[in-house]
Parts: C-alpha cells; structure tokens; sequence
C-alpha cells in the first residue's frame, strides 16, 4: 500500500473526529480581540494534519473511553505546537510555512511573540480546567522540555561537531515529547491501567521520533512543486539534522570540505543542493535516517501491538506506519 | 515619613525572607545549559525588587503559615514577571532596563523569545508541582490574561482615543492580575479561610493597580540620573498610559495638538518633554493619576486590616504604601 493510500484509509475511519476536533479548534479558542483570533486561526487554520489531538482522541478511545470531552482536550496539543510553531518561524526567520506567508512577516514580531505566548497560556489553561494534577504536569514537563530543546538547538546550529546523540536529544525534547504527552494525557484521561498507560507512552514517543526524522529526510528529498515546501530549508537555517550528521561521518574529505562550505555560507544553488542530495543517496546517509525512523515505528507498533484488535488500534497502526512513508 | 524611610522600615523587616528568595530564584533555575542560565540570569538577578515573591511569602505568613516550602513556590511569579519582560523588550525594541542592555540587544531575539518562553514554562511547571489543580488554575488564568493584556496594549499604541476604561483593564490584566495572583496563591498555600483568601485577592488586585498608575506617572517624573532609568519611554513607545489619557480630555485644543504630534511622531526633545510633564502638572493630570493609585492603596489596606495585628500585617501595609510614594 503506498502513502497515499494508507493516507486515504486514515483518512476514512477519522473523519468525524477531524471534524469535531477542528469545531474544538475554533470553540476553544474564544478569542477576546480579533486580531488575535486573526492570527492564532492564520497558523491554527492553514492545514495542519491535527495528528497530535488525533492521538488524544484515538488513544483514550483504545483504552476504552467513550465520553465526548476528551476531544476539547485534544486541542491542548495542537495550541502547544502551532504556539511553538509561530516563535520557531520567528526564531529561525522563516518566510513561508505551508506555502503561506508566516505571521510574524505579516503582523509583525511583537504580535507573533504574544499570539504564541497566548496559545501556550491557552494550552496550559485547557490543561488545568482538566484539574487532574497528572496531566497538568505532564502538560507542564512538555512546555519546559520544548522550550530546552528549541534552545539546545539554537545554540547547535551551524555546529559540524554536532553528534548524533545531541541530535536525539533535541528532536526528542522539541518534538517526541508532544507526540509521547499527547497519547499520556489520552491514557489518563481514559483513566487507563498502568500498563496502558505505558504502552501509549511508549508509541507516541516513538511515533514522534520517527516523525521527526522523517521530516528532517523529507527536507532533501520532498518535490516542492507536489507540496508546496521549500527542501533545502534545514541547511538554510544552520540546522544539521541526522543525513548531515552522517555524510560529515561517512564521507570523504572532498565531500566534507563541500559539505561544511555549504552549511557555513548557509546558501546554496539549486545544482549544488541535488548535489548533495546525490551524495546523502550515494553514501547512505538519507537510507540510515529512514532505517532509524523505520526502527522507531517498529517499537510503537509493537507498543499498542498490548492491546486487543480493534479498529482504533488498526488505525494507531496506520498511523505509525504512514508517518515513516509519507512524502510531504 | 518619606519614600526612603519606609523603603528602609520594609527592608529591615523582610531582610532574611529576601535573601531566601534569592536561592530560591537561583535553584529553581536548575539550568541544563549555560546560555539559559546566563540570560535567565541576566534579567532575574539585575536589580528586581521581588515584590511579586515577597508578597506570597508575607501572605501566606499572615494566614498563619510557617512552613518553608512557600518560598519555593514564591519564585513562580517572579518567573513569570521576568518571561514577561524578557519578551515585552523584544515587542518594545527596547534598549534598556534598569540601565543595563536588555536581553535581546546582546543575545538575539531568538534567544530572548526561547529564554521568555523557557522561564514561563519553568513557572508552569513549578506550579504543577504544587500538585493543587487551584493554585494550577490561578497560575494558567494569570499566563493568559497577562499575554491577552499584553496584545491589548500592542493593539491600542498610539490610539488617541484610547479610553480610561480601556486603560484600567489593560493594566488590570498585565500587572495586577500577577500581583493578585501571588497574593491568591499565598492563601492557598497556607490553607486559608475563604474570608482570608478574599482579603489577600482584593489586597493583590488594588495593590497591584497602583503599583501601574505609580510606574506610569514615574515614566513621567522620575530623575534618571538617580534611577538609572529614562524618562518619557512610554510615549516613544506609543503607550499611552493615564496621564496622557487625562490631559487628552482635559487640556486646550493647542496642547492636545502638542500632544498628539509628539505621540504621532514617537519621538521629542529634551525640552519638549519638559514642557509636557509642566502642562500635565498644571492641568492636573499626574495629581489624577497619584489620586486613583492612592484610592486603590487605600482600598488595599482596608483589605488586610481585616487581619488581627501582627508585624506581618504591618509589613504590608507598608508595602502597599511604598507602591504609593516610591520615586523609583
């Protein structure tokens, strides 16, 4: 099944959710001032695949539940990663995201640094209206976590001695952890055992790895004219992701002098980016990225492999699985 | 008794509980790497008075608490405080504070915004600590109406028809919601009657409504070569704050050309400036904004005499004073 299949099939079984996760989206949100309705909804509604509160969603449902406000809690996770979304573009100057201008380029850094603190303090609030301390730390741990990571990152960029220990250490802190959180709080929402509990920590920690490399993959291969994405944008911004971290290791000197010379100027021509990308192809370096992400999705799929069949539990499968093969 | 004797009176008797903050401010930081812990630094230990700290200690100590835990707790809303400066200088531009460089001038927005959110995130997660969904729900409300007060602020720059109302429930939402917020979560800490809570929440909200007016009004007549600070930042800034609002509906039609003019062009003279502040004395605009401070003082000290009398309760009835009649 290729991805665009497996995304159909997703898409089938998910629909109603999506649908009722988007109204939680816009109900939840009850913005006081337009403009931050503008620009909360410009990054919130501008096609995201929701994939964080669908895990909520999904997840209390695998365990067992079957009650309607775990969807309004959903939403905690999509305003944690769009609030992170909107200071990453200002952090790393980004112009386009989804192939539409980002907010900051549009109303301005002072208003993108508050809407994203507003999201945040959406989120957290969410959180707490839940009054399980559990899951507010968990909420809590993320927050502190995403911000260290997106740190640790800032500091690193550029940095050719970056290991890829440091590397995991990062995606793991700025992306994993919501991935990881958000199918935790599904599980105590659904007021699970702990071995459920467990098992859903595991798969989405391992889901959200596995997302993450895949992206940081995806920024050399992805066909810009099919999804509107930019490639080349992580060597742009100084970030050396996991198929840099490699070609530095695997390649000979002639190829590392290349290499260094391109990520140091930050800039590049399209010739000298396929370049590189043949080289990555050549030396093994994107193939070992997608090895680690496939090893990944092996261990989350085996995660909720604990619970009994189900149709919820097919599509946490899918899931998985269509994060290590999508194209965009 | 001047600004400088009650400043004094206050320090002598709060003098250990200062020195405690400070640690707690220090270990609560708990940094995993050395730039956080130097720009977090940078801001929390330049010179803050702790007042948002010391108020959730002397609180909690006039409900009758004498553990030592709450110290610990008390750092959340210095925290907050200084993830909101840290971003505020960024949505400002400014340059200075507390005559220092702020943040972003010599580490980068990038840092400064990721440095915001960490320190934000940090209070959020200390407060989860405190495991009282309460005291959890005090600290989201505050995040949020804190960022929403901030874009009101950001929305209303340089508006000419900004109104009284409109001014207050700015103020209310970016700074007194934090003091009234320390002063809350004191008289949960300490496990107090409802009566006690109601009187520390009244006590924090006027508290912290003069402690703005006051700021505002100084940002007019404060001596910068003995504060280190600048006056006339709020008008570069586009924030019109009460006296301008004031002299706005009070003035001639000449003087409010005046006015508008330096407000449109964000920029002024030395001895522009002067003769604006001699208009704003003359029209009674600055005594306007001292007697509403001094209602709200007043409304504040009435809350806590409530209290049987104790030194504590002295102590805050001097601090509520000092907000009043400090000149810096």
């Amino acid at each position: 099944m290729n991805d665009l299949e497996l995304k159909r099939r997703i898409l089938e079984r998910v629909e109603d959710d999506l649908q009722e996760i988007e109204q939680a989206l816009k109900q939840n949100l009850k913005p006081h001032f337009d403009l931050v309705s503008k620009i909360a909804g410009h990054i919130l509604f501008s096609g995201g695949k929701r994939l964080r509160p669908l895990l909520v969603v999904l997840g209390a449902r695998l365990c067992g539940y079957q009650g309607d406000y775990v969807k309004t809690f959903s939403v905690i996770f999509e305003y944690l990663h769009a609030a992170t979304l909107v200071h990453d573009d200002i952090i790393d100057g980004a112009g386009l995201r989804r192939g539409k201008p980002v907010a900051h380029t549009i109303w301005g850094n002072p208003a993108a640094v508050l809407v994203g603190d507003f999201l945040l303090a959406r989120s957290i609030a969410l959180a707490a209206r839940t009054r399980n301390p559990k899951i507010i730390a968990v909420v809590a741990d993320i927050t502190e976590n995403m911000s260290q990571g997106e740190i640790q990152q800032l500091l690193k960029k550029g940095d050719l001695e970056l290991t890829e220990a440091e590397y995991f250490d990062v995606i793991q802190r700025k992306t994993a952890i919501l991935f990881q959180g958000a199918c935790h709080v599904s599980a105590l929402l659904a007021d699970a055992s702990a071995a459920q509990e467990k098992a859903l920590v595991d798969y989405g920690y391992h889901m959200g790895m596995a997302f993450q490399m895949i992206d940081d993959v995806l920024d050399y291969t992805l066909d810009s004219r099919a999804t509107g994405k930019t490639a080349g944008t992580d060597i742009r911004e100084g970030k050396l992701t996991l198929p840099v971290i490699r070609i530095l290791q695997t390649a000979d000197e002639a190829d590392r002098s290349v290499m260094k010379e391109m990520i140091r100027k930050k800039d590049f021509k399209t010739d000298e980016f396929r370049r590189l990308v043949k080289r990555m192809e050549h030396c093994g370096a994107l193939e070992y990225s997608r090895r680690q992400a496939a090893a990944h999705v092996r261990q989350a799929r085996e995660a909720i492999l604990t619970f009994a069949s189900s149709e919820t539990r097919d599509t946490l499968l899918d899931v998985a699985q269509y994060a290590l093969v999508r194209k965009a």
